[in-house]
């Protein structure tokens, strides 16, 4: 172990004391590190109002042999942008979200306080621009949250009253929102070809169905997102024959369509009118649906990256800007996700989204390094063919990229998903057997963020990999009860078990232990709530030496050596904070280290693992 | 050498046939690699409207054992992003401007063409803050340029007839343009106090004192910045006392000051006949001094990090769109540069500043690589006891920290400086002897951007280290003659020379050779005119191998191994591509490699030597 890598900090309530303060309130902020490393002091470094600013940290406490230091400062701008300076004896070192330098760091990677509720003083932001002259209101419900995909056409009766009968189902496999694929009316079995959107599709129950799901979740306890494509309608969109000034025109009169479709032409916010329709005005599409009694969550949208966006007219930072505040208005802590397979960090600074559908910072990654090819590359056929595999320190690194950009809160919402009704299922890939599809799993509860769960996976739903269609399957419920008793449904539904009741997985912070050839460990801790996952995608059997202690573990919690998953593990306490595991070919465990103070849990989790059985 | 670390590409017009294209315009993309690399293929992979493109290029010309690819793409938005994809037998390179990876890489290091002249399509606009909404313009006098800073109380005879009497002077050392400290009526020697930004201040000479000097620079072929605070004034402005609502105010209703400082109360933007007078209106301060009879050809703004940023009342995103606009709106070309110590790449994407002081980026690197303390840390009494010396290798990661967000087009902008009225001139630091100042003044030629001499460094003015007195002493005119010919001045004009006439320093690319312990090797080029610089900050001699063959060069283009400042060096070629050199404690090289095509360059180079003989 090396002092330098047990230093850790980040945005949740383990390392700050309100995560969306107020402004004026002050806030205590704290980095840990080994006991016994070479510190001479620590400051938190800030930008306030534009200037650098030290202030000292103090020893607080330690735990598990690991120093605390903290100090105190005052959130005086909606922003609030920091790193920690470590003064050694004959070194400086920085430590900002992307790690450790020796040289002052560029400010993208800083640790960000986004300003919570108070309303801002009385300057009316005269252009609506000002992109941090907001607050940032967290949806409470994302804290251990997990959603559940459903395309409404596949999964029970055709109908969102299909939805509602599940519900029970839903909750027995322990998500808490559920993410509903479009439903507005419309032609298509996807939807996307919007020919109303002020009407849910009459073959979905229309919209009282709607009101009726709405209400049946809100009183499991459970959210609602929906999803729109405001980019484009339907060809039997009224107004594509009436309202031709709505759309795009191709140099030829025509209507210009999303990525050369004709069926779908793109909207044209040039048009104020549409601008009014769509988000601005009070009956609005987007606010209607947010209000009672429909009451929507929030929104996915969908092509998000392309919106707005049109050769010399590029209108996205205007209208992202625009929608988002618009939907602020109508309900603030709305949850607005963005469809984007690619770098977004642009729009998850805290102004605009929540969240993307964390393609780039997830899927994409947990795919290609279960041996998939990368859901971008594989669209080019001269890349498609390169035997390509990303390593663990790739992983690491890229992953790095993405999460080291985002304030705490916004990381946090993260979408976390590698299967959807746009790409093929993981599990009907011959590439992705049992061991390989828990692995994945396992990613998706030790990312930050919210696993988001595709219907029928946790079935083991058939499916091809060639096509959309194979990625809709119809939900199989009649097999539900052989399947049931699975591997796959049980798998989730510890991991929900987890991710709504530890504290480790519902909020807590994350560490990389360990990356070299195709193992990978990586811890999610709360205090004392310390569980590790481990992950080889080799094909054969390794011992590593992972060191436990940078995250105050020391052994494993359960003295059987059985994971979280009910999988006997070979692995040993070594000297100096390190744990040694064997991990077969393709293996993966999630560990929980250390002993919990909470017996709750264990009461919990034992009845749970008892009604399974 | 590595095929692999020879890949290389820029904006620069060695590899993009239109630097600022038009809407609608092909540009033409290459990038270069060795010879008999392991390449299959290889894709310009830019994003279009959101979406990703992938383009194939075909192999173009070789030269010097380089094998360029090129590909064409249009110019359809305002800005083209994109990077590099290299396929090989079984394995995918990704080259963005901050290297070579194995994964998909972030967005923000993109290759990045801003769009030029064209005006955009007849949408207007609806907000004029659609940040890339826009063309850019890049001055045409960037190219070759170098800045010669004035402090003007302290140059010649206490005026601006005093600049113009020393315009033969500037000429005979190389500069081509001026930027002057504040000259707008202020009581103090640094007039950041102003008390009338409409009338420049009588002890300089007055309006037409501007207006001759102004005609007079112009008619050598000069530029001049002007330099101004919008951000206060003085307390001597009438306003202070009788437009109290200009001013951000204490809690206790007295005038806020800047950091703190009474004397330096702050506009308050948030009251718009501020901005109008300011900046807004047709006769606002900014405008009037661009137009004629004054013609300034940009502007550096004061203070620009905390502009606008005032706790709870954040304005500076939407005033730097504004002022900006305003500013081209005025004069396209206008040069914008901020002063800012920190990371201020969010600034520098082409829609609003052209360039930072860029202390960041590279002054504090220079001087921090020198021996000397960061000009940050060394704020804090407890880290400037530390010592703490930059390595080369973070010299490289730092700077590409900076560099690799920016446009090329901006980068060629950058202020590189090390000295100026701020700071402590690096030569009267004991630590800074004869050989650490060279070393330091090739670092500023070898970074992408402006270099701008502080007056006197060329003359090696007296000065002390502890007060701002100390770095703004009076110009040794009575010494010039003495000082002229010492080593200072010609080591500039030298290098002046280089920047203004040799296409290497002029629009050349820049790439890393070597870094190891505190050796940096740094190459300059534009096709075959090639430059090296080496760089020790050792205090013993080393001998290292640079691998030039990256850059197509070969060997030193003085067969006698004396470098472009008359230093006799010790060489030899190696075998692949490699030049060994030995270099002595505190050593530095410019040195000119393989043989220039260019003979005019020669021929005007002995003439400029034998001049100064």
């Amino acid at each position: 172990m090396n002092w330098l890598d047990s230093i850790y900090s980040d945005g949740t309530r383990g390392f700050v004391s309100n995560m969306t303060p107020e402004i004026g309130e002050k806030v205590r902020i704290s980095m840990r590190v080994m006991e016994d490393s070479q510190i001479q002091k620590v400051f938190v470094r800030r930008i306030s109002n534009g200037a650098e600013q030290y202030i000292e940290m103090e020893k607080d406490k330690s735990f598990a042999g690991l120093q605390y230091y903290s100090a105190e400062t005052v959130m005086n701008e909606p922003r609030l942008s920091y790193y920690f300076v470590i003064a050694c004896k004959d070194v400086i070192y920085f430590y900002t979200q992307a790690g450790v330098t020796t040289y002052v760091p560029s400010e993208e990677n800083n640790f960000v306080i986004l300003c919570g509720k108070t309303r801002m003083n009385d300057c009316e932001d005269s252009s609506g621009h000002s992109a941090y002259n907001k607050y940032y209101v967290q949806p409470e419900w994302v804290k251990g949250a997990v959603y559940y995909q459903i395309f409404p056409t596949s999964f029970k009766d055709h109908s969102l009253y299909g939805v509602i009968d599940k519900i029970p189902y839903l909750k027995e496999l322990g998500v808490t929102a559920v993410y509903l694929n479009p439903i507005f009316t419309a032609p298509s079995e996807h939807k996307y070809d919007c020919a109303d959107y002020f009407h849910v599709d009459e073959s979905l129950g229309g919209d009282e169905a709607l009101e009726a799901l709405s209400k049946a979740l809100h009183d499991n306890g459970m959210r609602l997102i929906l999803d729109i494509s405001i980019n484009h309608t339907g060809l039997e969109y009224s107004w594509a024959k009436n309202r031709k000034d709505f759309y795009v025109k191709e140099p030829d009169g025509s209507l210009k369509g999303w990525a050369g479709f004709k069926g779908l032409p793109v909207l044209d916010y040039r048009n104020d009118e549409v601008r009014e329709i769509i988000y601005r005005g009070k009956d609005s599409v987007i606010r209607k649906w947010l209000r009672p009694p429909y009451n929507a969550d929030g929104w996915r949208f969908d092509v998000a990256d392309v919106w707005g966006r049109n050769d010399d007219v590029q209108l996205a930072d205007e209208l992202w800007q625009e929608l988002c505040q618009a939907i602020r208005e109508e309900k603030e802590d709305a949850m607005i996700i963005g469809e984007h397979w690619g770098d977004c960090t642009e729009y998850l600074k805290g102004d605009l989204w929540n969240a993307p559908m964390n393609y780039f910072g997830f899927g994409r990654i947990a795919r290609q390094f279960a041996g998939l090819p990368d859901l971008f590359i594989m669209r080019n056929e001269a890349l498609n063919s390169i035997p390509y595999k990303l390593t663990a320190q790739d992983v690491v690194l890229r992953t790095s990229e993405y999460y080291t950009k985002l304030p705490q809160v916004i990381a946090d919402c993260n979408m976390n998903l590698f299967d959807s009704h746009d790409v093929s299922r993981a599990h009907n890939n011959p590439e992705i057997d049992d061991d390989k599809w828990r692995s994945m799993v396992m990613m998706q509860y030790l990312w930050t963020g919210i696993p988001c769960i595709y219907y029928g996976d946790e079935l083991d739903i058939d499916g091809y990999t060639e096509h959309d269609s194979g990625f809709r399957f119809k939900m199989p419920w009649d097999e539900e009860d052989r399947r049931k008793k699975g591997q796959r449904f049980i798998t989730y539904q510890k991991l929900n078990w987890l991710r709504s009741n530890e504290p480790a997985f519902a909020e807590g912070g994350r560490k990389v232990l360990f990356a070299e050839g195709r193992v990978l460990s990586v811890a999610r801790f709360m205090d004392d709530n310390i569980y590790i996952g481990v992950i080889s995608m080799e094909d054969e059997e390794r011992t590593v030496q992972i060191p436990v202690g940078y995250v105050g573990a020391c052994e494993p919690d359960n003295s059987e050596l059985v994971d979280e998953l009910g999988n006997k593990f070979e692995g040993r306490t070594c000297a100096d904070g390190m744990y040694e595991i064997t991990i077969p070919p393709r293996g993966s465990y999630l560990i929980k280290m250390h002993s919990s103070k909470d017996e709750a849990y264990k009461q919990g989790y034992n009845e749970l693992s008892g009604s399974l059985e």
